[in-house]
């Protein structure tokens, strides 16, 4: 019994469960990376999963497991954007209703993409309303579950089979991964993928990113308890403003992770250029806090040369990605 | 003896030789594109290949094969961008110097891009001078090899490269190609794209997307014989600007082609824009050409729903992407 909240047997159900549903993103390399960092990255971009990011894997992984009568019902969930999206489609697919409570400055994008997978969006103010109370004041009114966006042993489950995947991907490849980084907000990828990746390969260490202003991970790993923060200012990376780890996501990563790297706005603007312009990949800036942090040198590899990179995300408004190809940001 | 320049036996051979040298590219699906078009799109981007386009392949197929001597005085090509990428690189990583003629108006981001794999840059004055003369000249002096950009069947068998990946991937994925579209310039990609998947595949159907204004190989597979013309207008599709199809690959077009797609700016730029903000893929114009086609109603399927899509390159100049995204084009 390990007391955490999931196994990896846990990952490899849902992997089946997710079979033919999510995208078995590929695994790439892009020598002019390698070639500035001195390492071989392999990248997994799930910004070519279904919704632009990995949190399809979790969403689906968990409302499959609905009963049929929780399924009438519905489900709720609050969130800036990705795990919106992800419930949302995932609720089409599975053919029952579902509310998002989002907040008004969420990305543009993000709220059409959800509304646009048939989801009820309910708009809320972050400064004087309280997401979780509206949540929940829907889901006792109407009988539907939450779906939270990373404290749920089933939407950890479903993060974790991107690491399934790469680990695998890698191997087939011949190559044997050092380090792996992914982003991390709430944790849920990051736990996810840590339970898979120390599984299948014990030896490889695991590197969180988180924004700065948001390094609540960091703090926490370092206290050895979790750290709630006050948020005090704002970050490019909408996708990552969690103020604390989760209940059941801090226990893995405190068993799993070797290092968190803190990225500033500029580093992840910079890494946001570096992808649409070398790597012809479109990332969102909390997507590609990874990214940020190995081009900043800010990974520690302990000596390790092949690291594989979560690009976990790509919803990034037109706008704000001209202006950062502009340099304007 | 078939009559035409390459057979699919030279595309095995130069797959052989861009092994662990090219990457094999992944065959993608996007559920939102399908859902747009009723079709099942399965999208190779050469985006990802190295130099961020296909032309990698031809142009290392054709290096590879220099004799030592050859090689020793190295090599000369004209081209706006991705070919020049591609001699550039392959002749750095094949250890021989490359001297590339590029017209004054390429786009930034590519001379840059093939002064940084380290070869020579010589521009010149599309009005006034003839780019054939200049490399002409300097070959001469140099006793150096012409690189064609696509009228050499080491090129073509290079580029073919992509659709013999293509047909492949798409039948561990257990579909069957029904129609196959790439861009077309002087046809270097499609001929060798038809010649591979035509051999693998004799019911698939190869269509070719062109940009108004460059419509040389619709005309001249109306006309049964190469018919050049006298470019009257810019285009986006800087990568596409032909004026006529090669010697070599005409043949190879006339026996395979099924059909043609004529694609305007507007298409294009709309293209391009579908890539990165649902995609989210970077494409350059030329390098959409065959999304825009399909984007515009403008691909016959002759009844077919499972579509291979090349996307051919992404080098496109960073503000250039950002006008698009903006909706200022």
């Amino acid at each position: 019994m390990s007391g955490l909240a999931i196994s990896f047997a846990d990952i490899e159900a849902a992997a089946g469960r997710l079979k033919g549903w999510a995208a078995e993103t590929p695994l790439i390399e892009s020598p002019a990376l390698n070639d500035r960092l001195g390492l071989r990255v392999l990248i997994k971009p799930e910004t070519l999963q279904r919704v632009g990011a990995f949190k399809f894997r979790g969403a689906f992984n968990r409302l499959a497991q609905l009963t049929p009568e929780e399924r009438t019902r519905g489900v709720v969930a609050f969130s800036s954007g990705n795990h919106a999206q992800g419930v949302a489609l995932a609720a089409r697919l599975l053919g029952m209703p579902a509310l998002i409570v989002m907040p008004a400055d969420a990305p543009r994008v993000k709220v059409e993409a959800t509304k646009g997978y048939g989801a009820e969006v309910r708009v809320y103010d972050r400064l004087t309303e309280s997401r979780e109370q509206i949540a929940a004041a829907i889901a006792q009114e109407r009988g539907a579950v939450i779906v939270p966006a990373f404290d749920d042993p089933h939407i950890i489950a479903g993060q974790g089979t991107a690491g399934l995947e790469m680990v695998r991907q890698a191997e087939a490849l011949g190559a044997a991964l050092d380090v792996v980084v992914t982003p991390c907000g709430g944790g849920g990828l990051l736990a996810g993928v840590a339970t898979a990746v120390k599984a299948l390969s014990p030896r490889t260490a695991l590197i969180g990113a988180e924004p700065a202003g948001y390094d609540d991970t960091l703090r926490s790993l370092q206290a050895g308890e979790r750290q709630p923060l006050t948020p005090r200012a704002r970050t490019l990376c909408d996708a990552l403003e969690s103020p604390c780890p989760g209940e059941l996501t801090f226990p893995i990563l405190l068993r799993h992770v070797a290092g968190m790297a803190v990225v500033t706005d500029t580093e992840v603007a910079a890494a946001v250029r570096f992808a649409a312009t070398t790597l012809k990949l479109v990332a969102e800036p909390g997507g590609a806090a990874g990214l940020a942090a190995l081009l900043a040198g800010k990974v520690d590899t302990f000596g390790g040369r092949t690291v594989g990179l979560v690009l976990s995300g790509g919803n990034i408004d037109p706008d704000l990605l001209a202006r950062i190809l502009r340099d304007e940001i």
